[in-house]
């Protein structure tokens, strides 16, 4: 693949898309501060990783992804993933747990750009839909759980979904009051931002666009609002409020990490599922945007450019990034044009650390889980359920597994379960194929099911067609199915398979036809195909059985039948059956 | 499932198969002996669990599974995946080893049980013909290079297939020449038996079937002659040549071991896996056998004997047990017409048991080395990849990447590696499917590829056939290619899809074909589906996209060209593309 030396919306930037561009920067910047300073909290980071993770990826994104609204950065579920990966095995906040985190976007960053490289941007639709669904609902009730501690100011131990929420119960006496009024006051301004702000706004006559974009500044109005009284009233001195604290100004030195190889032993598999599955949630965040506009983006374009942005967050000192649906909704509402909004963002970005990180000194923790539980809420979809369910019982089935996998096993388990179930439930529909006996429509050319249509047959031919591919799944359901037909069936000298719907037919269904063939000629029954499509005809004419059927493969299934009339059996003398 | 009585081989017993029942049960028995011992140095249990594992499991079979002619018993394969699971947890041979073997015994019977219950044989075709091959072969050189320190007789570390070949190259000065002599003379006269033995035999006028079953009684023959040597010349005390030693009498009082949930959580991983491959490998034999009789067995039933044999074995004593392929084919060919030759097998095994384990004293390991790699290496198997290579590279493929992850990474590895390319390979060749526009053949009602046949097309519409089924892996590729299309085609005011070879679609294509839809019909093309098979028409027509479109489901992709002739728009004033 040749990398282009510079994007065509950079060569060709034309002057009318800057105010877009412009605005889009600012507002996304105004969520990315409260958001950046929450998913570090989220991923056992200090506030500066969080912040470092916001700068350059946005720029590395914009060079090399194909997106033109996509928003990259810290997000809510890479960084849950990034916490479960580092928790086993350093101190969360330690120097050794930031380095692993750099690591982690490191290695994270190789892999997708060489999978970018190598072309592997088909990955993406490996996962079901229902089963990224399930997941990341799963992930966000179990971040929304694992936030409780902050919002409530109580210390509860880290372990299981069940087991913080038993500890809670237990520990309802130690709860924080003035922490959990905090806490509980912004989730509750938060919540009305959401739902009731812009239809109030609406209603005394802002334009609904400016409406919807002011309602996504509520966080940061709240982080402003909770600073300057945790600031003016000395409720972390006198109440114990857990806060921010000192965030150092400025990107740190780079220090790239001395690598071990146990730590590379323990981060490689971690690495990988996150990497899937940002790589995952940008592309389809993408998509559903650029079909908006009518653009496209390149999966394969797109593995480079979250790519480059996890190599540029690991060499500023951040920890892994992707593209996030919040602020890339918010970027195209916004009206961004270009990934020049991402670089405007990225500036202001620098500028905040290089010059304001001590306004972030008496921020509250509480507000931060606030944030950060409003915001994935809004990840929990309901709807995808309820049309699984509708639809299609299986979908639904994976879908409410990798939930639960999520819950309860944990959300590496529930991604690796997630990939397991899309994959099972293709090989279970594909392992019961359709098969149906036909005859032909009185007068007509045309063949149809003989349970559902009057149609002719010939005594002594089973024609049956396969609606499946044939493959180790269930090549061997189709011998049953034949055999079981003969044993209906005492007279039959042919048996005629219609592979009109045949896509696929792999070594282990070829080794069974093989056999089947062998073992029907040796009761004097003739096998034959019709409607084998062309690039399985040419791989099957070189095979032995191919060769050995030369006589019998028909084009079509009327030519089958004229040629049975002629000639009603292969095997002029049949063995007769042991 | 209802469980029958009694089998009805047996209610129906007739005599005069009691002859053929008897010889096999017997020959079996001179086969097992050596077997049995062997395979449970493999495991690294001691000698006496091999005996156990091959008594009570036999008759357990015989009740519940369906196959006539398979012999379960310890075998290769699962012998080398015990020991694999066991030597990290405890010390090889330890009374704990051996409680944690009969542990995994029992887990893995309870699961296949479970499975049977759950009628979940078609379990049993998940795994390709070309990944159980490039499995099995790798097992097979895998066991034989771990068997080369009892041949040689040359302390050896544990470790992975090329450390061991590296650290014997190291110590061939500590060879020990007796152990080695009598290793690789035991080893030389079996291959020679194999290979020369019957042939030999038939030109001296013994009948062939006899010639052949004699050939399989050389792995008694060596031991017994050197277990005599060794017994008079005393070379195990003057030269150190390691022997089985003293064997108690006797099945052991039962007693289950002192379960721990650490235990348990690190066994239920490997007694998963050898469930699979136990239960594979036991289907793909008792069927191959099966066929030669035109007899069928039950994929559920087999899960219910498989599983009844490895709890039999388990509350005797013994170690995971399963169909052996060597034995089995014996079995069939020495004439057993019932599972009352496995019983007889069994009989005959209590005996040796209760009385002759004596006998077994000086008998050397070497020798059992040399039974162990003369029955393995003949399961490498060469044709599989031959035939797969020049029918399907992609087999070809993932039989070669088995077969070095059993070798590189470990037989576990090695499967679950197995696992994910066959349904790696499913979904790859899926996620690429062909797609053809096509057009009338002039004056039929046939349509074809446009670039392969001369037909007819409608100036504004664009038919497209799918040759696949719709999923989440491959519905962005079909929008990807309409998108492609549409920016060719200026003028398209229709695009017809032709879902005759869609057997499946899922809940993921769904959203994609009603989110393509909807931005279709923004730039005013319509989207028309013909020939949807009746199972998905059933489930499309309740969804919003079926309602829709449901005057533009055409049976056939004739009556969608004429309705196309008839009124070239759905939309009479397709607003202009954004």
């Amino acid at each position: 693949m040749k990398l282009p030396s510079l994007p065509s919306w950079l060569t060709h930037y034309q002057r009318q898309w800057l105010s877009g561009d412009l605005t889009a920067g600012l507002i996304v910047t105004v969520m990315l501060i409260p958001q950046s300073l929450a998913y570090a909290m989220l991923a056992g980071m200090p506030p500066e990783v969080g912040l470092y993770a916001s700068v350059l990826p946005l720029v590395a994104y914009a060079l090399f992804g194909t997106s033109m609204t996509l928003a990259v950065g810290p997000v809510a579920v890479a960084s849950l993933m990034t916490a479960t990966a580092l928790a086993p095995i350093a101190a969360t906040g330690s120097a050794e747990y930031v380095a692993l985190g750099v690591l982690m976007a490191l290695m994270s960053g190789l892999m997708l750009f060489a999978a970018g490289l190598l072309r592997l941007g088909f990955l993406a639709y490996f996962l079901s839909h229902p089963v990224i669904s399930g997941f990341i609902s799963g992930s966000a009730v179990l971040i929304t759980i694992g936030q409780l501690k902050s919002l409530l100011g109580v210390p509860l131990p880290s372990g299981s979904a069940l087991e913080t929420l038993l500890a809670l119960a237990r520990s309802i006496d130690k709860i924080n009051p003035v922490t959990a009024t905090i806490g509980i006051t912004s989730l509750v301004f938060l919540l009305f931002a959401r739902k009731q702000l812009a239809p109030l706004l609406k209603r005394i006559g802002v334009p609904a666009k400016a409406a919807d974009l002011l309602t996504r500044l509520a966080p940061m109005a709240a982080v402003i609002v909770a600073t300057a009284y945790v600031t003016v009233s000395g409720v972390d001195r006198s109440a114990g409020v857990s806060i921010v604290g000192a965030v150092p100004a400025g990107l740190p030195t780079l220090t790239l990490p001395a690598l071990s190889w146990q730590q590379l032993d323990s981060l490689w598999l971690p690495a990988l599922l996150i990497s899937l599955v940002g790589f995952v949630e940008s592309v389809s965040v993408a998509q559903s945007l650029a079909l908006k506009r009518g653009q496209r983006i390149q999966p394969d374009r797109e593995l480079l450019g979250i790519g480059a942005a996890n190599i540029a967050s690991a060499l500023s000192g951040g920890y892994p990034v992707t593209g996030g649906f919040a602020r890339s909704v918010v970027n195209f509402s916004a009206g961004a044009h270009t990934p020049a909004a991402g670089i405007i963002s990225a500036i202001l970005m620098a500028m905040v650390i290089a010059g304001m990180t001590g306004w972030f000194h008496y921020l509250p923790h509480t507000v931060l889980a606030a944030t950060i539980i409003v915001a994935v809420t809004a990840l929990i979809d309901v709807d995808t359920l309820k049309e699984a369910w509708h639809y299609d019982k299986a979908d639904a089935t994976s879908l409410l597994l990798t939930f639960g996998g999520v819950l309860l096993l944990g959300v590496e388990e529930g991604i690796v379960l997630g990939v397991v179930l899309s994959l099972a439930v293709l090989v279970w529909r594909s392992s019961h194929p359709h098969m149906a006996v036909v005859g032909r429509v009185p007068g007509t050319e045309h063949f149809r099911n003989i349970d559902r249509h009057r149609v002719d047959t010939l005594p002594g031919l089973i024609a049956l067609r396969v609606d499946e591919s044939l493959y180790f799944a269930n090549a061997q359901l189709l011998e049953d199915k034949i055999e079981g037909l003969l044993q209906n069936e005492a007279g039959t000298r042919c048996i005629l398979l219609i592979l009109s719907a045949v896509n696929q037919l792999d070594t282990t269904a070829l080794g069974t036809l093989t056999e089947l063939e062998k073992s029907l000629a040796s009761r004097g029954i003739a096998l034959q195909f019709s409607e084998v499509k062309g690039p399985i005809l040419d791989r099957l004419r070189s095979t032995p059985l191919g060769q050995r059927m030369k006589d019998r493969i028909f084009l079509s299934t009327h030519q089958a039948f004229l040629g049975f009339t002629d000639r009603p059996s292969f095997y002029t003398d049949p063995p007769r059956e042991a």
